[in-house]
């Protein structure tokens, strides 16, 4: 999504670990804008990216916090500190740091989303380019599938319809492209296999499909609607005679409403104790907003995603 | 559930184990009509309760299938064979023994689901009384959780309604109570703590905490909205300070959406091969229609589980 791109990777994304040994290999490095890195955990993942040269910062602050950004700038020479009248402020200038070509990723610190938010998706001088679709998607790694799993929309859009459905398949492709799957199996998240007019995203499903076939979102095979259990489980995929090449393989779970998306998130991490990396799309540039209910160490994976798109 | 009611457990419920302890030991036994118990899972759990004496049977089966079931009514005393022309009327033979008051539970074979269903719903001869509610309750124990998870509905009620969502939580407070849980904390999900008039099942989630606060569902505490990490993790709660007895000690999830309480039941089941019990409420008898995707074992808890209510 980053304009300047890489070329993309050449295997297939095995672990957390994998994603962190590429990021930390990237050249150019990324430059990273966080907005008010004065709480613990966001001056934690800026110590130890720039400590070990992983990416470049620029820190926006409010005035009367400054000196918790100013002691990182003056440790490590790839910081940088720009003080702004008030939280708000840094926001917005946060924003005008990546207008302006001089950041390639945006990043949530202690801050609330909300306020961060208004500044990202404002009309004039935000990041979101009009029609563009605002969506979210995670990465995680769940110990009993041997894949790493990409979904969406566990954050942004409540009810998505067939257009913004077509968005988030759309960036979850790009994503997976961009770290290194040249064919990414998609499943269609449904409760059952039936298309039924009853469930309108069932009808999105057959059409968008259709569309994947006839290759409008680039190199990947669409299947649905199935279960979680049948898009990841290839023993219950072949007891229910399902045979589609997504089922039992899936690396990406498209979800139509945002609580079953929010319920598997919620359910591995806190069942399975999987790692999450989240990133907001459709802005012109990745931005990270962690939630603080997240394992500390889904903030240095979300930015690793972030930097890698 | 079942008019003949045991005396409550007085002890609540730590584990399938218990669950299947408490069947074997019940007096007096439950009478269960399987409907066409020819497929290979029926049989081994019909075989299995008959010789331990869990349970006490009433087979169901078409006419030129009758070798099946008759083979195990001669090696069991407490199994008795009815054979009809058809799978068809073997399954209303089967919902007219339970309405005779000759079967306590009624338990799905070699029959598919909707065919069942048919003359359990039948409107003059079935199970499901006029103005009842049909929902059905999953009970599952996940290794990462140190209690048995009741949630609702992993199958029947695509969007419940404020009445539908009612008679869940009614179901799962009453099986609750049933397997000696004097006062079950039970959490109404959704992504985010708050009330959300564009989720209209929000606002149904306020009225139902006041009428549950008002004793109008016996002993509970209900909370909510809130997701399913703030229900089960109580550092995660503690972390968003969310002050309710239900965060992080939950018994019970009610899910506002077929589709992420199906996630919640598929991701559990797959990803933390957590066993599952599953029985549809409403009827004037619990019936238990295991799916062929679930473990074989599931069968038997759902059946124990059915007969304990």
């Amino acid at each position: 999504m980053n304009k300047n791109t890489l070329p993309a990777a050449t295997e297939e994304l095995k672990s957390f670990d994998d994603l962190i040994a590429r990021f930390k290999a990237m050249t150019p490095k990324r430059r990273v804008v966080v907005v008010c890195p004065t709480d613990e955990p966001t001056r934690a993942v800026v110590e130890q990216c720039a400590a070990d040269g992983s990416a470049e910062f620029l820190l926006t602050v409010e005035a009367d916090k400054a000196a918790i950004a100013q002691e990182l700038a003056d440790r490590h020479p790839g910081v940088e500190v720009f003080v702004a009248d008030d939280i708000d402020a840094a926001a917005v200038l946060g924003v005008r740091l990546i207008r302006e070509g001089r950041g390639d990723v945006l990043m949530k610190g202690g801050i609330n989303t909300d306020r961060l938010l208004r500044p990202v998706l404002n009309k004039e001088h935000g990041l979101l380019p009009p029609g563009q679709v605002l969506s979210h998607i995670t990465l995680t790694k769940v110990p009993a599938y041997p894949k790493m799993l990409l979904f969406t929309d566990a954050a942004v859009i409540p009810a998505p319809d067939a257009n913004q459905l077509r968005a988030m398949l759309k960036y979850t492709i790009d994503t997976e492209h961009a770290l290194g799957n040249p064919c990414p199996r998609v499943a269609l998240i449904h409760f059952t296999e039936k298309v039924n007019p009853k469930f309108e995203y069932t009808l999105s499903y057959a059409e968008i499909i259709k569309e994947a076939e006839e290759g409008k979102f680039g190199e990947c095979v669409v299947g649905g609607p199935m279960d979680v259990k049948t898009a990841c489980d290839l023993h219950s995929a072949e007891i229910k005679g399902i045979d589609s090449p997504v089922a039992g393989k899936a690396d990406v779970l498209i979800f139509p409403i945002l609580t079953a998306a929010n319920t598997f998130y919620k359910t591995v991490s806190f069942f399975c104790d999987a790692p999450m990396a989240g990133v907001l799309c459709g802005t012109t540039a990745p931005v990270v907003i962690p939630s603080r209910a997240d394992h500390d160490i889904s903030k240095l994976y979300s930015l690793a995603l972030a930097c890698l798109l």
